[in-house]
């Protein structure tokens, strides 16, 4: 219903639309200045002569956050949780009264809101705590009045009235959480690209921007290091069916849009290309053959902190195994410090490692109805002679390692070679 | 009942004391910077070491207000008070927070809160809320649990759940309506001064420090612009009986206690000398002596923002009359220019005015059962050669408009004249 009603305004442009209840979200560097929030204000008075009702989600200005956590790392090097989320919520709050007093100056009635202000209930974790209830009273009786409403993006408030922060990538959840809550028909995230790419169209020049995707696939995309949205917002808007859209908050041009069945652009199986380099391969060699092998060796590094991806066991006796695993570079040394240290718990014979890696992966609900699309992209590589040092594999989704000086060229020729470079037709 | 304890503890320095609870207030000079945070809590964990329970008031640190003030006018030159409120709570809450993880790194529990999380009901009043209620179920129950707790001064909520701000002075108020609310002991008012000064010591290099004054006199004070307290916080600790104590954040001496009825000193007729310069005097001459013409002169004047201190009303002849009064010299032009655009209103043949003046206050209790002070003054400037140009009174205190020129010369004469050079025997 809500996902008619949004095909039917971004084909529809210019005509008049119906009036709605839409959410926007501008991140740290479109409120980053003075100016940059004149600015934001002027994209929220749009939306109001579009004749809908606007609640504005924002984050902190800029580096504001930044220079809050080296203020309280002046105080003390481990500062209590509960008391970062103090200090930490001032920066959205300076952001609120004066996105507010831009709408003000600009003629508009405009009311701001703290996360506790909004109704934002979450549970009792301090720095990463999750929406648990909105309550929107507040926020509908000032928007029944006629006003904008902005509220403070990534924070909220418990029970026992504690003040909380949501992590990172919060703000997105507000307003994900706020556009559910208040059943808006759709939430537009305002940031400082113009949507989501099939690609990095900083390393590949003919990356196209996508008109839509699924939230699955977004959050593959997500995960993998495409940064434009947060994964538990993707997972939020998918929860609850919000219909998302990234967008620009400097270019006036229509975004990407997220949401369940993408119509347009069905026909690819292959949505989108991440890439990520500084990847190191580790494997620990003539481990026990033992069912609690697995679990141990990653226990140990989990507890030292050490976030491993791709996993691969092979059995190379009845009694001894292998295991490679893919850690980010700048944890490769400590990663095998923890396991030397552990060696005889562990009881393996050898680590190696490799550098100098990249994971190039293939993105895309088409392919769980399109079998043969892993072989596909093995072949592609193969014949560009890019060795395949790992692969990792899940419904919507291919992850390769591949040596850094060939991902590039990888990317590239995938690319090409899942059509994605062409613009498709559409409605 | 306090009062006799808090005068128990002065004397006995060394001894064991009463497990008291005390409120201390630090204003944004003393949390000015990381190092003066840090020595705040070094002041905060003494009086729990002296066996006290404590609750901190803290402002914002330093010039952040100055700076929030001005990004605000960056965006309008007019914010609309609420959401300034918001702007500036944002100060209190990064010191409460930074002062907390403070405490904790020295080793003590200590959870922070802001305005509304203490309790700080006001009015609906932004930028100068009057408090209305005090709900201390929070702090009370945090202090149970042992722990400090650090209240954002200046910032309140209402019924509504708007924050508001409790205007100039606001953390002073803060700290005495807790004080009455939780019944403490005693309220510490640490500031960037030792105490309250019989006058000024940066001019008079014989002031002394008071051991202790009444809630009359510091109003008095307080309102001839000795600045250490504000007045509103004085009304309220004088309503609600907090006894008061001003005293040094950096010196660790004894401050000066603001109770009912000071018993040391009490033989003190005048117990100060305030003094204000950029003083200048406005005559209107040939004013139709009627009943409206006062209301109608200073009415006029107050809407255009001006303030007038002392006025003086004397008929000329049966139907004309002059009035002059006082403004400060900053106001002095505006002050003639409003008057000239209602001459036909106000019906007058001439404003003269005259500048470079000052105001000469001598403040004291005593003067209620001691009549033929203000005869004493005016004999002592007169012996000076010092013209009074103008003269008001209240109960404690006598006023006096003097050239500036002779300012100091008539508080440095009536600083001694009124023994108040003298340091008084107490037990």
């Amino acid at each position: 219903m809500f996902y008619i009603l949004l095909q039917m305004k971004n084909n529809k442009k210019g005509m008049s639309r119906d009036m709605g209840l839409v959410v926007q979200k501008f991140g740290g560097t479109s409120v980053g200045s003075v100016e940059r929030i004149q600015h934001v204000a002027s994209r929220v008075v749009q939306e109001v002569e579009n004749g809908n009702e606007v609640v504005v989600v924002v984050s902190a200005m800029g580096k504001t956050t930044d220079q809050l956590v080296s203020l309280a790392n002046e105080i003390t090097t481990q500062p209590s949780k509960r008391e970062m989320d103090m200090l930490l919520t001032t920066g959205e709050q300076m952001t609120i009264s004066l996105l507010t007093m831009a709408l003000h100056q600009k003629g508009y009635e405009a009311v701001s809101f703290t996360g506790w202000q909004a109704g934002m209930q979450t549970e009792s974790i301090h720095g990463n705590a999750r929406i648990q209830h909105v309550d929107t009273t507040h926020i509908q009786s000032q928007l029944k009045q006629g006003k904008i409403v902005v509220v403070a993006g990534f924070q909220g408030v418990t029970k026992d009235g504690n003040i909380t922060t949501l992590g990172r990538g919060g703000s997105d959840t507000t307003a994900v959480a706020l556009a559910a809550a208040l059943k808006a028909e759709k939430c537009d995230i305002y940031t400082d690209v113009t949507g989501v790419f099939t690609t990095d169209p900083r390393y590949i020049k003919d990356a196209r921007k996508l008109q839509a995707i699924s939230y699955d696939e977004m959050l593959e995309l997500a995960n993998l290091g495409a940064g434009v949205l947060h994964p538990r917002a993707v997972e939020f808007a998918k929860n609850y069916q919000v219909p998302l859209e990234v967008r620009s908050s400097l270019e006036n041009e229509n975004g990407t849009v997220v949401e369940e069945e993408p119509s347009m652009e069905q026909n690819l199986v292959v949505r989108g290309i991440a890439f990520e380099d500084n990847i190191s391969r580790v494997t620990v060699a003539g481990l026990r053959n033992q069912l609690q092998t697995l679990s141990t060796i990653f226990t140990t590094l989990a507890k030292n902190n050490i976030n491993v991806d791709i996993i691969i066991q092979h059995a190379t006796s009845s009694d001894r195994m292998s295991i490679s695993f893919s850690v980010k570079t700048e944890d490769l040394q400590e990663t095998v410090a923890v396991l030397e240290q552990n060696r005889e718990i562990l009881e393996f014979e050898k680590v190696e490692h490799e550098s100098q890696l990249a994971k190039v992966s293939i993105v895309g609900s088409g392919m769980i109805s399109n079998p043969g699309v892993a072989a596909d992209m093995f072949e592609v590589l193969a014949q560009e002679k890019i060795e395949v040092k790992m692969v990792s594999t899940s419904e919507i989704k291919v992850s390769t390692v591949v040596p850094y000086t060939d991902m590039v060229k990888a990317v590239e020729t995938l690319h090409v070679a899942f059509e994605l470079d062409k613009q498709l037709v559409t409605a």
